[in-house]
């Protein structure tokens, strides 16, 4: 997608020996970049959040084990790698997958070779990412159209989504936003709420930063209002994307996910999660198992913006004193989900709707491919 | 309640013819207090949340009427204060209650005589919402007791409130946390989630600083994170404030406070609310008919806060140039509601529940006295 009008991947390769990712934590106040060179710094990166997204953070994973490839292809560098990657984020599933399939196309492969192929290895997997959201984007748009169609003629769209599974979530185009994009440059005339996804500000920060760029109508709400929203008819659907989605169909999504999925539910508002199928476990059963990241006191207490006069400060905005916890994400019960939207098309949120899908994948294999 | 060390109403009589008032908008940054000499200046200090929650915002009103006595004891003086204050806030009916029973308590009066009538009704109003708040505790008490024999010896009692309806919120005690100061105080072992409560942050920055200063055990979580609390076992039972309550039970709150009525609801958590019978307008058939109130976006897109060197400051914390909407309340249907926590006990959350406990109000009477 574009940034005043240059087209931006949120990861990119610079020559073959490094990689270079916008600086997330910055936006929307500060448009940078950021160089990795080596594994560890795309540890770092995926940990503080310089990417963020599960899809984002599965490519930065993939570069990360090429990036290592390249200062030791060794047995032990490429255990080593995977090692701190994947303790990055316990949460979001499809790191596990990247570093698996990168693991898998290097292992049996001659030391000598595997820096190149790596390379090429984490390319693809980034390539694929932007086909794979590019195929929700247009399976999530029928269900924009066939919504659209039902409204009154000139009546807006209104969707709701929380946190931000757009492009900068991604590769490219995001998952919940992909068809939100699509519906917006084909004249459906949509408009978004977009929760503001305390702590971390991804929803008013990123999502309504992607929509302001691309011109997509859109208001920042907060969390707690779109429960409002839905009772008052003012919410036609929502879509949201997933960290992880287990076998009978649950989903672990950014914390307050669930809370939104059961006002959709009271409201008879269709509630859609848009996921690439690197997103599936197919190894966990159900959604209570999976871990829940908790992260620092201070995403809570303090809160970085921007002054008047220009520049950024950080303000401590709690009672001082009181202590914080702060969960990342929850689950939403398959119960809850209309329908999953994928590469492959849109399925019910059941292992039968899962297994439609993707019949290829093996009972118990650790991935689909 | 006490602020280190000393005991502090919200609201306090200056003489005969000033109040002074906690400026609410400064805490918990700064403990500062202002001085409402007019009507003008209780309508400016009840409009800018100076002082906010239902029973605080009616006995400011009521002083307000009593300023304006002292000034012009006139009928029209009478309307015209009344309705200056009237328009401050929508959604809070106490504030209604409070301006009919004072224009009620003075109208058939000789002007000479108003301005001392009005000081002490407005007084009597003031200290009966402190005696219908210590009874309210009182009887929350008891649910709290039940709730914590249950509990396995030594196990904490786990109780998530939203906003603040405590003491700050009233002239004193507090309706949602009376109930928790008094259980602390008799040795129930509890501790508060309490809910950040965008965008006014009133749950982080008033009920952190009311626990924390009675010494209550809390933590502040996001208000995305409660509906994964109670997924998790570890939310016993919610017990929150309200604005205003429709003859058949629904509950004008906070907005959010719907999100976590439905969640309660998904996990068998009870929930409760707590008010005095001021807050219950008898005149209106149900929670859709209750007016929103639409706040300022700036709530949302600006965050005010401590330097780490010291002083305040405000930062701007969303995508420059995206829109933000900002509804100050939703509206919990009575299905979701476990019990209504009043001056003359518990009751469900019913007409008929809240006529067994108020049999003397006259149906269609604009207040129960």
């Amino acid at each position: 997608m574009k940034i005043n009008g240059k087209p931006y991947r949120t990861i990119w390769p610079l020559g073959d020996d490094a990689v270079e990712v916008i600086d997330q934590t910055k936006l929307p106040h500060e448009f940078t970049t950021l160089v990795l060179k080596t594994a560890a710094d795309a540890a770092h990166a995926i940990k503080a959040m310089t990417v963020r997204g599960a899809p984002l953070i599965g490519a930065t994973a993939a570069y990360g084990i090429a990036l290592a490839m390249r200062a030791d292809a060794s047995d032990e560098a490429l255990d080593y790698a995977h090692d701190i990657l994947a303790e990055t984020r316990p949460t979001a599933i499809n790191l596990r997958w990247a570093l698996k399939r990168m693991r898998d196309a290097l292992r049996n492969h001659p030391r000598e070779a595997r820096a190149k192929l790596a390379w090429a290895e984490a390319a693809k997997i980034a390539d694929e990412d932007v086909d794979v959201c590019r195929s929700i984007g247009e399976h999530g748009l029928k269900i924009l159209r066939e919504a659209a169609a039902k409204k009154s003629k000139g009546e807006t769209l209104n969707v709701l989504t929380h946190c931000n599974a757009g492009w900068l979530a991604t590769v490219d185009w995001g998952t919940a936003l992909a068809p939100i994009y699509m519906a917006h440059d084909s004249g459906i005339k949509l408009h978004v709420w977009v929760d503001e996804t305390r702590p971390r500000n991804q929803g008013a920060s990123l999502t309504a930063f992607e929509l302001g760029g691309h011109g997509v109508p859109h208001t920042i709400i907060a969390d707690n209002a779109g429960g409002l929203y839905m009772t008052k008819g003012q919410v036609d659907l929502c879509i949201v994307g997933t960290d992880r989605v287990t076998a009978n169909g649950d989903v672990a999504n950014k914390i307050g996910t669930y809370l939104k999925a059961l006002a959709a539910k009271d409201n008879d508002v269709p509630f859609y999660v848009a996921l690439p199928s690197s997103t599936i476990d197919w190894t966990m059963a159900k959604g209570a198992d999976i871990p829940i990241e908790e992260r620092s006191a201070d995403e809570l207490l303090k809160m970085t913006g921007r002054l008047p006069g220009g520049g950024l400060t950080t303000v401590e905005i709690a009672a001082p004193g009181s202590p914080a916890a702060n969960p990342g994400f929850d689950v939403t019960p398959a119960r809850l989900v209309t329908g999953f939207i994928t590469e492959r098309g849109t399925c019910d949120a059941s292992e039968a709707g899962l297994r439609s899908l993707f019949p290829d994948t093996e009972k118990g294999s650790k991935r689909t491919r």
